[in-house]
C-alpha cells in the first residue's frame, strides 16, 4: 500500500464534498500509504477518519475569508514535508482542479523537483445535483453548465462579464456564492436573464446538515439569509436545477435547517 | 450491503473516466448491492469487473453517433426493471449530472412512482486535470469554467455563442468534441480568441490507452486527426491547461500513441 506514494512525492488529493463515501476508491488509497496529509478545514469530518491514527496531520485551515495560513505558508510546508522525504497527501476539499489553488502548489513543487500527481475529486455542483435528485445540463435547454467562483480577490469587486452569464441556455454554479448573493441575482436580471428563473442554493453538500434549497433568482437574497451559514454556499442557476421527482425529493431537503426553508419552490 | 437499494429502487450512478479507482465508495457499494445492473458503452472495463457475477448486467451501448438503443427504449427497461422489483443501478460514464442525459430518466422513472437516487461521479474533466497534472482553474486568470457538448443533435448544426465563447478569463472543457474540432478551433480564433491559446486534447482518460496531447488552438484540428479514435475526445482549450512541470508529467502523456504525439506543446 505505502508504496502508492514514493518518498518526497506529493499528490494532490480530491477529498469531495465531504461524505466520506464520495471519496473515490484512488483517494481512500492514497490517504491510507501517506506518512503526512496537509487538510484544508472544508474536508468533511468523515474524510479526515479515514486517515489512519499512525499518519501526520496537519490542517492549514483555509475557508473563504479565514485563511489561518496563506497560500505561500501552505506551499513552504508541502516542500519542506517532501523534501524530508515524506509521502506526502494534500486532501483539498471538491476536485483539485476546480477553484482550489492548486497551480501555486503544484508550480511550488515544481520549482523544488518535487513530483507531484493528483487524484481527482467529486465537485459541490455534481454532489449537490446528485442530492438534489437533478441533472446539471438538459439536452437542448441547458447544453452548458458554467463553474464561476464569486469569490474575489480580498477587496476586489466581483467584475463578472455579466451580459454573457444572463444569456439563456446553460446552467451557472456560482461557487463561495453566500457574499455575493444579492449582487448575483440583481447583476443576472438586470442583463436578461428572468426573475423566476429557478434557483438551487446547496450548503453542507453530501453531509448531515445538509440544506438544498429551491427558489427563483428574484427571492436569491432572500432565501440565502436564512440558509445555514455554517459552510460556503453553493448556488446553481438555470432551467435544469427547476425541482423534479418532488414526492421523493422532498425528504432529503434541510435535514438541520427550519421547516420554512424546506418548501421554497418557484 | 443489499438493503443499500429497495427492491423496485433505481440509482443512476457516475462510473467515472474509466479507471474503477476513480470510482467512488458509494458507487462501489451500490454496484455490489444491485441485482442488475444497465450500462453505457462508456463505462469502462474495469468498473464492470467490479458487477458481481450473481448480478444481471445489460449493456444499452450509447456511443455518440451509434445508439444501439433510443433513449425512450432505455427509459421503459429501467422502469421495467424497478416495476419488476429489482434493486437496479444505472451506471453511466462520468458524472450523471453533466451531459448524461440523466432527466430523461429521472423524469420517466418519477411518472412510474420509482423513486430514483442519484450517485455523482469524476466527470471527464477532472479526471483529465488530474492526469495532466493542470488545474482547470487560475486565481486571476481562469475565473470561470464552461463545460460545453460539442455534440449536436443529430442533424443540427453546432450553434453556440462564440463570442462569449472566445471571451477571454476563463476555460472551455467541450465534450465528445472530435467531430467539431475544426469548427471550434475556427470559430474561437474568429471570435477574437488567441490562435495560440494554450489546449489540451485528452481522449481513454484514466485507461492504460489514455492519450494527452497538448497544442494550441490553431493546430488543434491537425492533432485531433491523429490522436487514437476509439473513444469520444475532450477538448480543453485556455490559459489553465498550458503544461505545467514537464519532467514528470511528460511521461504520462499518450501511453499507447505514436511517439510523434508527445512532444506537441505550443
Amino acid at each position: 500500500m505505502a508504496d502508492l506514494i514514493a518518498p518526497g512525492e506529493v499528490w494532490l488529493v480530491g477529498a469531495g464534498p465531504g461524505d466520506p463515501d464520495l471519496l473515490t476508491r484512488k483517494a481512500e488509497r492514497l490517504i491510507a500509504a501517506a506518512s503526512i496529509v496537509f487538510h484544508d478545514a472544508l474536508v468533511g469530518p468523515g474524510v479526515l477518519d479515514l486517515i489512519p491514527p499512525h499518519v501526520a496531520r496537519v490542517s492549514v485551515g483555509k475557508r473563504a475569508g479565514r485563511h489561518s495560513r496563506t497560500q505561500p505558508a501552505i506551499d513552504a510546508l508541502l516542500v519542506e514535508a517532501a523534501q524530508a522525504g515524506h509521502r506526502v497527501v494534500r486532501l483539498k476539499g471538491g476536485d483539485p482542479s476546480i477553484f482550489a489553488r492548486s497551480t501555486e502548489e503544484i508550480d511550488a513543487l515544481a520549482r523544488h523537483g518535487i513530483r507531484v500527481r493528483i487524484c481527482p475529486g467529486i465537485t459541490a455542483a455534481s454532489a449537490a445535483a446528485a442530492s438534489a435528485g437533478i441533472s446539471l445540463t438538459l439536452r437542448g435547454t441547458a447544453r452548458q453548465l458554467r463553474f464561476v467562483t464569486a469569490h474575489a480577490r480580498d477587496s476586489d469587486p466581483l467584475d463578472l462579464d455579466w451580459a454573457t452569464l444572463a444569456a439563456p441556455g446553460g446552467t451557472l454554479a456560482f461557487y463561495m456564492g453566500r457574499g455575493a448573493a444579492r449582487h448575483i441575482s440583481q447583476q443576472l436580471i438586470a442583463h436578461g436573464l428572468d426573475a423566476a428563473t429557478p434557483v438551487l442554493v446547496a450548503t453542507s453538500v453530501s453531509l448531515p446538515g445538509e440544506c438544498l434549497v429551491h427558489t427563483r433568482l428574484d427571492l436569491l437574497a432572500l432565501v440565502i439569509g436564512k440558509a445555514p451559514d455554517i459552510d460556503p454556499a453553493l448556488i446553481l442557476v438555470g432551467e435544469a436545477v427547476r425541482r423534479r421527482a418532488p414526492a421523493e425529493i422532498e425528504k432529503q431537503l434541510c435535514k438541520s435547517s427550519p421547516p420554512g426553508l424546506q418548501h421554497r419552490n418557484p
